[in-house]
């Protein structure tokens, strides 16, 4: 039998709120057996960016990364909210140690081509180095992932974290029983945006396609569902979205199921 | 016998220039066997305080750290410069990983008790977990090290990078046959600082104490020859000063010696 990993994707806000960061350790720290926290921290971005008059360009929800934006996403993301998690978990006793992916060469990506849109510096992963991952799990050590990757070629490339993740999963599931969890400020996927009591506990494939017909799931919750039914279908055990205060309780929120 | 490992710190310069830092790189992926490079990073941090109206503010070359500060050598330090060498080194086939003292609990320190002058989040080493570094070593990884520390109370300390070279260098003495390179951008101690090739092959303490009251030794190269005696009188085997060129081709310099 395969041992469990879990892997959390923690969206920006979380982290990057003092508050809801050392709930959000406290609750990650109480977890049991291996475990991988991926992180964003698009917003402090966003924030120094504007400090320094660099403009942030979105398109569809991802940020265009010419080499200015480049270098405050690695300098955020890599240093500032990386470290401050791995310190803060260090202080909870457990063993975390930040990665991007040029570390130990653990994922590996290609700077997206440029089509009708020239995202710029964006990679779009190519593998993940599962073995590494899995020598440092055995070693007790609980990977922090940025959402950095590299070309192999010397430069570092901006990827999304829910994209990380759910490569991280599907790749780490020919060695473990993988349950992704992909957590965010809402209880779950809700079917009224407005009552946070609306969770749809369980959504399959048929019903995500009939409420993006009818506009309930819309914008960013079409591209983390879809990274979601990948990693079930290439071999991950279980994919849930859910709120930080989830992460601990038994994984409440929405199941995504085949 | 124990194995080699050679630590090699390099200044700011060295590494915050694209050319420099392209040429250390290279001459630092043709060492053989394990090694360690541990780096600055102040002149981008300086920069990127200007830019956002954050005075820098030394005493006796050392960064007075307030909370601004920190945050800014936690991005540049342990973000920018640490993940573009770790990059770097990749493209060369070295299989690096950046780390900050923080990361698997490597470096422990202490925030220095505030006396005359009051130095902010800078912290003193406490210890070195030489296993966790001999661990990742023994898989043929190249760790990385920027200079942040960690309390194991959750805050991040800016810790001077000569420091944390020795100091990793005497705990790993224990271990390894540990060879301690500074790198900067002379050829090594001079006699006469005009001149680029008056440097002085070898210098034991007691010829340390005459070039100091002579002024030949002075500023940070003080603090910088009584770490490397400290670490000769604690284990490590030796201790060179030198420039990035000589790294590569049989260590010219000066040699520190009992």
């Amino acid at each position: 039998m395969k041992d469990h990993l879990i892997i959390i994707k923690v969206g920006g806000k979380i982290v990057e709120e003092e508050d809801s960061l050392r709930s959000l350790l406290k609750d990650f720290s109480r977890i049991a057996g291996g475990k991988i926290l991926v992180h964003g921290g698009g917003k402090t971005a966003t924030a120094l960016a504007d400090e320094l008059g660099i403009k942030t360009k979105m398109v569809d929800g991802r940020r265009i990364t010419d080499a200015a934006t480049l270098k405050i996403a690695t300098m955020v993301y890599a240093g500032l909210v990386n470290k401050n998690i791995v310190a803060g978990l260090q202080a909870m006793g457990n063993n975390a140690i930040g990665l991007t992916g040029a570390d130990l060469d653990i994922i590996r990506a290609v700077k997206r081509p440029v089509g009708a849109i020239d995202y710029g510096f964006v990679g779009d992963i190519n593998w993940v180095n599962a073995s590494a991952l899995a020598e440092l799990l055995s070693n007790g050590a609980i990977p922090v992932i940025a959402p950095i990757t590299h070309d192999g070629k010397g430069s570092l490339l901006n990827t999304n974290a829910d994209t990380i993740s759910s490569e991280l999963a599907t790749s780490l599931s020919s060695k473990y029983e993988v349950r992704l969890i992909f957590c965010f400020e809402k209880h779950g996927v809700l079917m009224n945006e407005a009552d946070e009591n609306s969770v749809i506990p369980e959504i399959n494939p048929k019903l995500f396609e009939e409420l993006k017909t009818k506009g309930i799931i819309s914008d960013g919750m079409i591209p983390k569902l879809d990274n979601g039914f990948n990693a079930l279908r290439r071999g991950v055990s279980a994919v849930v979205i859910t709120n930080a205060q989830g992460i601990s309780g038994g994984l409440r929120g929405t199941r995504l199921v085949l």
